[in-house]
């Protein structure tokens, strides 16, 4: 058993880890940290967690995060930069859930953030947190950056395609749909039920902060720059991502149901459906899995992948301890055997 | 007042007819039909009508139908194409809301849904209830073929853009979420709440009815052949569809805001929002408008249209009874003051 | 046509208001104010109201206000007791939907809303706006203290059996459950999407604001003291309550079904059920109707009354439509034939 | 490892034990059976099982069954009565999630299911699968007849004060909420999305089939005939049971939260929330914990028993795999670790 800590643990990211970490094998919570709400029991803010964890939040001092062997921080961005140097500096291994540590180009970083990056030098240490693209390097990392939910659900969508080389790199759609969970647990207007529920929208479709993020890692996947078109939307549900991907193919003879299982053969966590599937967010509701289905409309050169995540789990927390596990060389599934709750 | 009936009217389109049709200055409904509930009182089906409908379900006779001025079909498809040569016979002008009517080309009509035509000769007669397009045509018809859900708000979205001739035609995509109500009030496991709530997906990736009947009038408004990928999904609400359109700009110096606020100054039913909007489907629930908002990513050469209606007013019985009011030379917008019920 | 303005226009029962008077025969609604967003649009911020409201958001101002022949409040508690005496003495009418003048007692009413009362001198002459209950007092008052949405329901559904005297007032319970607009439109951890969809819970059991209100009004009713158990719960639903009433009969030989439609044969919005009858919320979703049904279990001794409303409707705007159409003159059913949006 | 079969899997209580015991470290389902889906992949109907069950529905023989320790009836009504006594003959154990075997009295379980029991004898042998109440008998019983999910509720939620002595027998009031996956997984009109989402109603006021079973039940446990009032109600939610449970103080210096810890102070699955708590479905959405808070409003005579569980897990499978786990004198919260998914 290894002892971790989570800082940030009042928001939805940290109140998965807590429901995902309390049946790890490995690995025990023995601190989680809020300043708004030390000295309050965990289970008081999560009934959910009564008769599981029997923790109380405290403020987040150094002395407490520096006695684990990993710290997981479930924090607004801007937060672990600020932190995540001393707890490094202390011998603590770091899993980043926040957007701190994503983005290569540090200036990109700061206009989309609109603050100036507290700690520049250790972006280039981290290691990108998609197991199914940076294994080995997940494995050795000291500090992980979880990738985005958007930007995972996308990623593995388009992996297939942009690493057989098959579609046109310069026109990729990514019509993106998140349950409200991904919007955080914050008093806001905007994500009231009354405000939310019985109704659809997009938002950000002039520009959104997953779009660095995503643009970097497929230009990585494929090798060169790619162009990407990508509209978020709000779903009326908790959790749950569906991206709807659109891309141009350049050769006409690609097995496609092949390119994917192929390329997630074995992948613990990636679930090709059978031809002619349709993914539903529903059959991974608090699972760590991602389902992909892929379509040729009419058999024309537009090809449409769909795929599906928890946007808690495969898209933040379960993705953060898949890493975890990868670094600590267990069993890369160990703590994630949660069964997709349906209905 | 005339007199009208309505065939089918224990559907949701039915409802939303009677719903509507309660406030209309100029009609009154005498007759709904159903075979199924025959002899049961239309408020004790829906108890939302109590107080506002005092009507019977009786059998479908041509006796009953050819004593009003106007019928409105609101039947699943294949019904009215049997009963509507002997209607428009008995000198009863006719709005059909299902798809037997829509599709020119008759053998793609029968690859679609699956069985012969019956009544081959009326299609040409029938004029496409779209007022935004065919407003002229409508006044003087006697035979309406009311567009589906889905083809509404993509036509209505696209349309600027095609008559401008500002986008390529060749490549279109409609990324399209619907309500569960337009699958219908039809016994089905595929759309219980346990199903459906929580969860969404897409279906017919690979091909679905309304491909052909969008198709056909995207190209109308074109003026040429458009190629267009359609993508259905499936949202957890009930009524409401919201369509994200792409497509690619094949001029660089367009105000796309002036191209959507010109073509539809005059539409009383067509908002297009400020600059920079996200339209919510919630905003136009139970009313008959469509509010449209464009946007383009980045200023690059991507424009993305967003639309949204209610698939059963605007997208359905509202349209009809717009056209109702055009052929019967009333305001256009009689009957049809419902404000969006927010929240 | 009359004048009239809403002070505090921006939340849920403000926007319920421009909703239905935007198709009143009788009013308009020239001013609408709220501190924080004067100056916008009013459809703006409620896109729903494009086309059908041309107002912006102004400061509240006496003058604005003495424009007018009537002033709603739309405004939390505390707020209305500060202005009313100055809108009184300038000859204004007041319809006020927030809790200042509903209780009588006020050392009471300061006890559950934590703060002295501001103008207690206008709680005797304020009339309690229950259109059933107390129609003719409503016409001639400058004041009305609209009831609140459980106790509408709660008094709709015991006003039958307490004035035909039938059964045990020292014990009647009422189970209500309210969607989640009943909260308001602020900025509010506990009512967001994602802690308030898919789940259901009780709230207040020990003791709620409604309570007194309810209590008082049933106890007019009663003619003595009715001894009331409340608990108010939380629907995942955007609108409706739904009041489950239980209550011991004193004598046996009632026809509660007699009892409930001859009570409410002359009320335009009250619909008795046939007997057996379950109503449900979304049959008034949007409407001004209350409907109600009675039953007696294994026909013993106690009745069960099942009563639904829309909290923000005939639990709020659409009744406080009805006083005004009652304080003028008018048709009580002016602006108020809004049918229940189903599905 | 045993190995266990699960006659009637398709439906949500099949499709739930699926899910628990996919992790479950003492047993292994080696056969599902369906009469309508044989030769189907169980992953085909229920994607959320990809990757974690790879079996195949079977057409229910007994010879399939014969070779398990343990067979599931999760089956509608009259189908298990038909099946047990030759699975019991051929030397296996049985656990009933229907209604067969729950009610003693033969005559009225016919009255209430409306056909001939079809193994009358075999209801005296069953045991109630309440191990809250029943835990030894359940320990030596080769058949179990688990509890219903609204009885659950109510019966845990009585139970202590019903054993303590200090509430009036003659009138309890269960006034109980249900998630509609109660209903089951089948094609229904009164079930669709579009029928059920967004509203709330009361069902079976009158009269329904789970009063008979909790009536017997409370009874069990007072030792005396209790006198209940039973409203359930259906909710817009997946899953989930509230019960609000209404009765009479008969002495006044109980300490009632005493009363309900120390009742359930070694009970693994049942958790007391503190003094003032209000317990929400959400809390235990798949997990087998029932949360229970108790009121005694205004310090009056009413005591109020809030109780929280899900009606899949601890409503129906959940306690099924706990009854499994005292049948085989397991840790008896083997397999059932899941911990609520919240939000």
């Amino acid at each position: 058993m290894i002892k971790v800590a989570i800082v940030g643990a009042t928001g939805y990211t940290g109140a998965e880890l807590l429901r995902l970490l309390a049946n790890h094998p490995h690995a025990e919570v023995v601190a989680v940290t809020s300043r708004s709400e030390a000295g309050r029991r965990v289970d008081h803010l999560y009934p959910s967690l009564r008769g599981v964890v029997d923790l109380v939040f405290e403020k987040p001092t150094l002395e407490a995060l520096a006695d684990c062997q990993l710290v997981f921080f479930a924090t607004p961005h801007g937060v672990a930069q600020a932190l995540v140097p001393q707890v490094l500096a202390a011998g603590v291994r770091v899993i980043d859930l926040s957007a701190d540590f994503r983005i290569r180009d540090i200036p990109l970083w700061e206009r989309w953030y609109g603050q100036a990056h507290g700690a520049p030098d250790y972006v280039a240490r981290a290691v990108y947190g998609l197991p199914e693209f940076n294994r080995a390097l997940i494995a050795n990392a000291n500090l992980i950056a979880c990738p985005g939910c958007y930007p995972t659900s996308i990623q593995l969508g388009l992996m297939p395609l942009l690493q057989a080389g098959c579609i046109d790199t310069t026109d990729v759609i990514a019509n993106v749909a998140s349950g409200v969970s991904g919007a955080g647990r914050q008093a806001n207007i905007a994500t009231l039920y009354s405000e939310v529920s019985d109704s659809y929208k997009a938002y950000g479709a002039a520009g959104h902060r997953h779009h660095p993020e995503t643009q970097q890692g497929l230009s990585d996947m494929a090798g060169c720059p790619v162009g990407l078109t990508f509209v978020p939307h709000l779903l009326p549900i908790n959790r749950g991502i569906h991206a709807t991907l659109f891309a141009n193919l350049t050769c006409d003879d690609v097995d496609l149901q092949s390119v994917f299982e192929d390329r997630y053969a074995d992948e613990p966590f990636v679930s090709i459906l059978p031809e002619g599937g349709h993914p539903e967010t529903r059959s991974v509701r608090g699972s760590n899995f991602c389902q992909i289905a892929v379509h040729r409309p009419h058999g024309g050169r537009k090809v449409v992948v769909l795929v599906v995540e928890d946007n808690l789990t495969k898209g933040a927390s379960g993705q953060a301890i898949q890493c975890m596990n990868l670094m600590f060389a267990w069993d890369e599934t160990a703590g994630l055997n949660c069964v997709g709750l349906v209905p």
